[in-house]
């Protein structure tokens, strides 16, 4: 640092150097030097090798939760927000840390609208291993995904819930720096996963929300102690910026439930709210359901949780699904019958080659094998074939016999069935002896 | 991290970003990895971004001493370096860390060189607080700071010895670096001094080192700890690189000598030849000479400093400074007689302004008051005047009457002098008792 600059531009660079210098030694900033570094950021006037060595000072010495909240507060208010304070109490959300088969959001909202929820949703597209609900719900014929805001907020009102891409400018700064840290190996940092996801979510306007952290081979978090860890920050900052956040710790240690890609996700989300389909997918979403009641209509957990399940057992939340759907242009004999979705042009089912119990499935592997099908994107560009994807029938902790079948891979050509099949064999591990599968839900944090 | 990328892209992309993770998780890199890093970052091909995070995860969690010998390596071959197997074993080379009034270099080199050693030195000038000692030399007229290679080696097989600025492209690496460091609040690593520095004295060939390390308020280094650190680890990385070093821990809390300021300076360093000055800087410069004399001679420390002694009291170090001077062109005339040198255009006595004991200098300061008065740079491009600067009167631990000289500047103007006096008098606090000056050397590293 030379320390004879002209006072202005001293006083303006030491700004920025002292906010790096403090942060390598671990020091906590003030509002001030936070507002300072994200909008000098976002504006171009701190350049990228600047934030990149704040990012990784950041890393390695961590943030304090009041910084995380005024960090996440202002990454929030860099761009558009969604004002729900029409919904006063009701206003409810839920997202996930992704995983592979999740389609919970799908089942979830229904249920939650239909006990008297307010869900306006706001969805991603997916990237890389994991799927995402707005390319899920593209793959119902007519379903506009795209609502103006007046649409939006009358698809509420009306109907209890809406589900669109995201829309406007939400939270900006979160945006550009996430693209720093992508390339500067400072995406894993609790502090850093906090401030995004919950910048994002505070935009979004809820009042209340659920965070399905997901855990193991197919999660970001690859153990529960990281997964908790994560979760409790989440938990901690949105109560301090005035949310009513709980945290529910969830299996992604194999894919949950049977379907992974679009059009075989949204017929598997309609068999569980039919009441067909009660394992693992049922529980999850059961459990996430009842909390977010829980918080939007302060009731305690048991009752929300009679209440979810009996939403689908009296075939309320199905109904709440057609109307949604219908709301949002969907053609809803897709829904009363998934068996006219259009199947893939080619079809191929894996089957054992010995016998056994499956001990293992990676689960990160398996969301690979079904983007080689199509079924998903390598970079933001590449187009989803909707019928693509796989049907598991044998998960871990499963036995099974030589020539069962694992599972069938849906595709547009027995190439591409090549490829997912290497790499489905290759993320599924047979042991002689039965293993136990790891905990559904791991916990609830509040 | 996106993991679906080309194989290609990926290798190349997963290279630099299992670097960042590697470094950010406090790991060791392999030989492979700092070269991969340090020359894609030269080339252009890692990012300032990326550079910036790698920076600041090892300020946040250091390097081995092994990893900082191979960057330090790989720095050094990043650029030109200097063959000096010509001389042997008496090769001889001595580095400041940087302060206020050392011109230890010009006094140091010819007692050395008329004791046997050889000393093919390359210099830099001034910037900020410390001065340089090319910008001293520049003082005496007609001094030549630019040889060729050619002319720099038959000076120093007649002479013993030359100086002249860094020639050719010297560790451009650490340039690259250290420009980014500045900017990024990633200058106080031990381990990235370190290899700065003793990248760029590799790279100057000479087979023996003394470091002079100072500590105190107007070194980089504020306390002992903090030095004795940095001091050891540069010994352990010339050692392990195959070169001879001793660290001397000297005093930096208050200016060295009386001097501050380039022809004033040189007229120190000819009074110290000369046998008329015995204080802090003579015993300092006698420490210094006695350690290169001893490594690069090979004599035990008892006896080098006998003969560094002897080199002063005889008048032979004094010879050997003028014929080195003819050898690069100097007008010896001011050798001789320093009286000649250019008096500034304005100059004026700062007086106590009431009796007591000097209590601190803070040296940095002194060094600013010293630059303001036209002796030193705030910018690269900036002129110096060589008559300008500060001569002291009195430092710490000196007793002051009221009216009694401090000091005195020499400068261009009394605006000039105006601002200096108030940065000097801000500097220096007066104590109704005696202080304790800090040890003059601290100790020494071998």
């Amino acid at each position: 640092m030379n320390c004879f600059l002209a006072p202005s531009v001293w006083s303006k660079r030491m700004r920025i150097y002292d906010i790096l210098e403090q942060k390598r030694r671990g020091e906590e900033h003030s509002r001030e030097q936070l507002e300072f570094f994200i909008n000098g950021f976002v504006s171009g006037d701190i350049p990228d090798y600047q934030a990149a060595a704040w990012l990784m000072a950041v890393c390695c010495n961590g943030m304090t939760d009041r910084e995380t909240a005024t960090l996440t507060e202002i990454m929030a208010a860099s761009g558009d927000s969604v004002d729900l304070s029409r919904f006063g109490e009701r206003s409810v959300d839920k997202h996930s840390t992704g995983g592979v088969g999740d389609k919970t959001s799908l089942i979830v909202a229904p249920i939650v609208a239909c006990c008297g929820g307010k869900v306006a949703k706001m969805s991603g597209r997916g990237l890389g291993h994991t799927g995402g609900t707005i390319d899920k719900l593209e793959s119902v014929p007519n379903f506009r995904t795209e609502l103006s805001s007046d649409e939006f907020f009358e698809t509420v009102e009306k109907t209890g819930m809406a589900i669109i891409g995201q829309t406007g400018n939400i939270a900006p700064a979160d945006k550009k720096l996430y693209a720093l840290r992508d390339v500067t190996a400072t995406v894993e940092s609790i502090p850093l996963i906090t401030s995004s996801i919950m910048s994002k979510k505070l935009a979004a306007g809820a009042l209340s929300l659920v965070l399905d952290v997901k855990v193991g081979s197919g999660a970001f978090m690859k153990t529960e102690a990281q997964a908790r860890v994560l979760a409790q920050s989440m938990v901690n900052i949105g109560k301090r910026l005035g949310r009513n956040v709980t945290a529910v710790l969830t299996d992604m240690d194999t894919p949950l439930g049977s379907a992974i890609g679009n059009s075989l996700e949204v017929a598997e989300a309609i068999s569980v709210l039919k009441g067909e389909c009660r394992g693992d997918l049922y529980e999850v979403c059961i459990s996430l359901a009842a909390e977010m009641l829980s918080l939007c209509l302060g009731v305690d957990t048991a009752k929300a949780h009679e209440m979810a399940q009996e939403a689908v057992s009296s075939g309320k939340a199905l109904s709440k699904m057609r109307e949604w759907m219908a709301a949002q242009g969907a053609d809803v004999r897709y829904i009363d019958d998934p068996s006219l979705f259009k199947r893939a042009e080619y079809v191929r089912e894996l089957k054992a080659e010995e016998d056994g119990y499956i001990a293992s499935m990676e689960t990160a592997r398996i969301g690979a094998a079904s983007v080689s099908l199509g079924a998903g994107r390598v970079k933001k560009t590449d187009v989803i074939d909707p019928a693509a994807g796989i049907v598991l029938s044998a998960k871990t902790g499963d036995k099974v016999k030589k020539g069962d079948t694992l599972c069938t891979l849906y595709t547009s050509s027995p190439d591409r069935a090549d490829e997912a099949e290497r790499i489905f064999r290759g993320a599924v591990t047979l042991a002689p002896q039965p293993t136990t599968r790891p905990p559904l839900i791991y916990g609830i944090i509040k």
